[in-house]
């Protein structure tokens, strides 16, 4: 098994507060972290739905991937990511089975994780990333 | 605690056989079951992750929801579901939330489930369906 579970989903938001209070009074969903991720160029907010999370991100520039993002779509699902125990054998294994990647190596993600996204050109049109969470 | 986890994304793709491939050799996620949903107008596949799925769709003809979406944004990540433990209850909460809903009755979706759809509008542009698994 290469992937335990839906780690979360990612949702590009413009309004960060905003969509803490829509998830909190529509869904009942509670801010569990929130976080500057300079690598990843976002505001995020982690909500807590079982185990797994929505991550709300804000772009923190127009230019960031995800402000490219939100202009050309609007707001809404920006990514999946899977967790997995150990993301270098992971990332090995989805690289030998030929899927483009966009981090060629583990960087740094949200709450001490780490992470590596895969390119949609390869997974079918899906932003799909790869998390280790912190041990 | 309106909802317990993350039940599967919906991603929309236009061979569902290649994405089964696809899944299978690239991350290891095997078909669990397939069924025509014809109250959603897909061909559907429900891959394994942990206790949640990916469910694969692929639309039955090019006017339905899931055809528009293709050829509006290609294939790709299409909606979140949520797992709640009675259908009822949760679309009478969201409900009374203020939250705009596609169906304003629980219908029959993949596996027996009963699911409901809620409208991107009011939930920040993600397409976002509640079910409630078979017992």
């Amino acid at each position: 098994m290469l992937f335990g579970r839906i780690d979360h989903i990612g949702v590009a938001v413009s309004d960060i507060d905003a969509a803490v209070r829509l998830y909190a009074q529509q869904f009942d969903m509670r801010e569990q972290h929130r976080e500057t991720v300079e690598e990843q160029g976002v505001e995020a907010v982690l909500l807590e739905v079982g185990d797994g999370h929505v991550e709300l991100i804000k772009p923190l520039s127009e230019d960031s991937g995800v402000g490219k993002f939100i202009a050309k779509n609007g707001p809404g699902l920006h990514h999946v990511a899977y967790a997995c125990d150990d993301i270098d054998q992971a990332l090995g294994a989805v690289r030998d089975a030929g899927l483009q990647l966009i981090d060629k190596e583990p960087r740094r993600g949200i709450r001490n994780s780490r992470v590596a996204f895969l390119h949609p050109k390869s997974t079918g049109g899906v932003l799909t990333e790869i998390v280790e969470p912190a041990h």
